[in-house]
């Protein structure tokens, strides 16, 4: 029996691994895919305060070596549900072991809706971001669009028009499901140009983004749109899907849990960006991985 | 008139500031005495995701030339006061000067309650620690006492009982201020030995930690403790006193604001260790540095 069980190996489940280990407290973590999380493909981290400039890749391995030097251990298989409580600790069955603890952290993380268009894959961190917070500054004074009609999409262009010489913002329909106060701003923004009732149908570029293809929505016509970057805002998906039944999801799917991390479920709690939260950062993920140890330690 | 005043250049301050330039932002920090806030002192810094082992002053040097490179401007000034409203704008007053912002952030810290006994600064980082859950993975197997009688000193007693060798409990008084279920469990935890009725009379080392004088407090007898290290959990304060009457306060003088660090008036946010919360590290420093900034950008 662990004395607390961690799944997934991004930025909220390593710190939390660090922080439990640093405890004393026996720790194993459970990781589908590789550790790092969603942070390993970028290739410039510039908002993470202690380093200057840091590839994704660097960042996480950093994590990583930090937790394994601190005695974490390491199951690399796919969890498929979790069973039990505080009282009784808990079960985690994988595809290939099964596991006990006394508690749960779910640093299961949430991934980037995609275009899945050709070249997406390939240009993503050469002028494609699903992130305008984290990569925004890359396109300072450049030409920009982002793709969405949600409040992410609104939020995401007028972060960038405060940076960007021009903000292209394309949508499918002609109306948004974004706030009425978020139109209304970008709309009254000089540099924020709407394109609306088109979708994306081509990337174009070679080595880095050099324009996107659109399609009418509502007509035949299609035109070519020179472009620096594209912000892909079509929403997330957290990874919470074999949670469903066990701990308290919201309509989107994500893991309802305040600030304190805690869950429905007590001895079980949420960190990183699959908990319900506004702002999904580096940053709030090791704040994230922090709290849900100690308080995951407290309840031992 | 500056888009954002920040006061406060320790953790939270600066991530806010390296936020906001990455968005476009001009931001002045005013700075009472120098960058970097109380993580400065600190020798050996072990739970920041991202470095293994970094010392204080250059973490918080490497925060200060990343907000320096990105643009933000300092004002080595002490805040006397604030005025003003979103509508109107804000004045921040300080010593020498009187600027202007569209959105303030109070970053404004908390400071550790010292004995205030001889010897206590110089071996500060040499066996006297004020963060348990920061230091206390440096007492593996040692003997340490804590001081104190709330809730910290026993979440503190607590979480070193799981790493160290034997911990003491020295508190003034018989009773306690902590919540009855930490003070049982902490009588169940076979390590951990009270020491009540005694105060430190005295702080005993050359170059290290050696030991503390025991003072009785209903009684003249005094006595010897040896140990390796010692934890004062005897309270902060934040530094907060100028801000009564303009944002709300707790009765210790926390700044009140939830995760999304919104204050009582609009467009003023607390971030870090002076804001009403629960864990206060680097990482949830950080955390609130960043959602701070986002929201004061959006409020502009």
């Amino acid at each position: 029996m662990y004395d607390i069980i961690i799944i997934g190996a991004g930025t909220a489940g390593l710190t939390a691994a660090i922080y439990a280990r640093r405890a004393g407290k026996d720790v194993l973590i459970y990781e589908g895919e590789t550790y790092g999380g969603q942070i390993m493909t970028t290739p410039e981290i510039e908002n993470y305060p202690g380093f200057k400039k840091i590839s994704g890749y660097e960042f996480a391995t950093n994590l990583y070596e930090q937790a394994i030097a601190l005695g974490a251990k390491f199951e690399y298989d796919q969890v498929t549900s979790i069973s039990g409580s505080l009282e009784t600790g808990f079960t985690v069955t994988s595809e290939f072991a099964e596991n006990q603890a006394k508690a749960i952290i779910l640093a299961t993380g949430a991934k980037n809706r995609h275009l899945d268009l050709p070249n997406e894959e390939k240009l993503t961190g050469r002028g494609i971001s699903y992130c305008a917070t984290c990569d925004g500054a890359f396109f300072k004074g450049k030409t920009v669009a982002v793709n969405g009609g949600g409040n992410t999409a609104f939020e995401d262009a007028l972060y960038l028009s405060n940076l960007c010489e021009k903000v292209y913002l394309i949508h499918r329909r002609e109306g948004f499901r974004a706030e009425q106060a978020l139109i209304d701003k970008a709309k009254a923004t000089a540099n924020i140009e709407f394109l609306t009732n088109r979708t994306i149908s081509s990337i174009n570029g070679v080595s880095e983004l050099e324009s996107v293809t659109l399609a009418s929505t509502i007509g035949e016509s299609t035109a070519e749109l020179i472009i620096d970057g594209l912000f892909v805002a079509i929403g997330q998906t957290p990874s919470s899907s074999f949670l469903n039944g066990f701990v308290e999801l919201d309509v989107s799917g994500y893991i309802v849990a305040g600030e304190d991390c805690k869950t429905s479920v007590p001895g079980v709690f949420a960190a990183g960006d699959g908990r319900t939260k506004t702002l999904r950062q580096l940053t709030t993920a090791a704040s994230d991985g922090a709290i849900s140890s100690v308080n995951a330690c407290a309840c031992l």
